[in-house]
């Protein structure tokens, strides 16, 4: 496989670049590519504005998506936008690892993701979404440290349920996209853990990429189980955390 | 009431802008006093780094947040952070304001909240969270603009429901920090919108705002319905989207 790991964290001596080291490591010993975007080492630009096209269909108000739409055609991205597609179109698993923060990712992945899942190329284009999305056929993971405790994310845990924590990411973004998600690697409380812990957490995740090929995506929706109202097909149960059916509670 | 807008749109001729606008005029109007934040004309810097204190208090290896305790016992943050903590702090109803960009914030905005909401002001400091968190008895609401259609985000819709997408902001940003949530006010599927459409908009906005201080909040547990294991108590049942007991489905 080709594995695209896309890194985010402020600091080159973290367990986060540890994690990252030893991933690189373990997908090359199994025979994988792996190829690696550090956005804080690329001092990664996240904000989306106008210069980011070399050419504007609406010169006179920015519509951030349609120029998008337009440089999918016409490849009039900037170069470091398209420098990341490239590596995103060719990629057969896309990991993103981060620390938590605020519930999500940093600000700056938040903005490789606002800038690199591009309209007409990730999405749209006639359609485009779900299991018809511009990435389907590929997988993406996301794996991420807390400085949380993993009963905090039990279902009835304080910070609410892990999926629903994480719907955004592996909902919104992944699947809109086309992507099916694996389950995430987590390590749990990383502030709190001494290096024997973190010893196990780095076995733990090169065990778990050692057979990642063979892993089983997250279940999920079809676009064909949704009526023309946008809505689940009578008859269709909800699989994931973030579909309801009336009567479901809250 | 002091209100305190966040706002993050690229472009100046938005409908985000005339949406911000009306709610600075509607808001003095009816007295409240009103301090605005447009990150993209600021041009806020969204990425957190070591640079964010004037001094350090582990300079060998960034751990952010702990920087942000100590930078909240001794006022070190960066001026620019300073500045923002200090509106923060002094309102009673923050808004934040934007498009709704892959189901979050945009870049700039989750910047924003990487770097201002800080451990040791907004949350920690002995166990500051939820209904005992660092902005308590201050309220939030989130007041943004989609290209989708609302049936997409009812319970059983295409892209989830509604408040598990804003989970990671509604219950895990503002809850966590202890603000009371208002209903989110979405301008739906803007650029599908003609003026008249848009026009009404404004106006619900506008009329919501007019009676925002007599609003009640959405509901939330108080940390109290939880056990020491994190999870909630024996007979407490949940009462939000993110929470769930055995058997209640995914």
């Amino acid at each position: 496989m080709k594995v695209f790991i896309v890194h985010a964290h402020p600091e080159p001596r973290s367990f986060g670049q540890a994690l990252l080291q030893r991933a690189v490591q373990t997908l090359r010993e199994t025979g994988h590519q792996v190829v690696v975007s550090d956005l804080y080492a690329m001092g990664f630009q996240p904000v989306a504005t106008g210069d980011d096209f070399s050419e504007r269909r609406f010169p006179d108000a920015l519509q951030y998506d349609r120029e998008q739409k337009q440089a999918s055609q016409r490849q009039t991205f900037r170069a470091d936008i398209q420098a990341e597609l490239d590596k995103l179109m060719a990629c057969d698993l896309l990991i993103l690892q981060f620390p938590l923060w605020w519930f999500s990712v940093p600000a700056i992945m938040k903005g490789w993701i606002d800038r690199v899942f591009a309209n007409g190329t990730v999405y749209g284009a006639g359609g485009k979404r779900f299991d018809q999305g511009g990435l389907k056929g590929r997988k993406a993971m996301l794996a991420f440290t807390t400085g949380c405790f993993p009963e905090m994310m039990a279902p009835d845990g304080l910070l609410g349920q892990r999926d629903v924590i994480l719907w955004h990411l592996q909902h919104g973004t992944f699947g809109y996209s086309g992507l099916q998600v694996l389950q995430p690697f987590v390590g749990w409380s990383i502030q709190y853990t001494d290096p024997g812990q973190r010893g196990a957490y780095l076995d733990a995740y090169a065990a778990r990429l050692r057979g990642i090929e063979h892993e089983a995506a997250m279940p999920s929706h079809p676009l064909s189980d949704f009526g023309p109202d946008w809505r689940l097909k009578p008859g269709i149960a909800p699989r994931t955390a973030g579909h309801r059916r009336p009567g479901d509670g809250a």
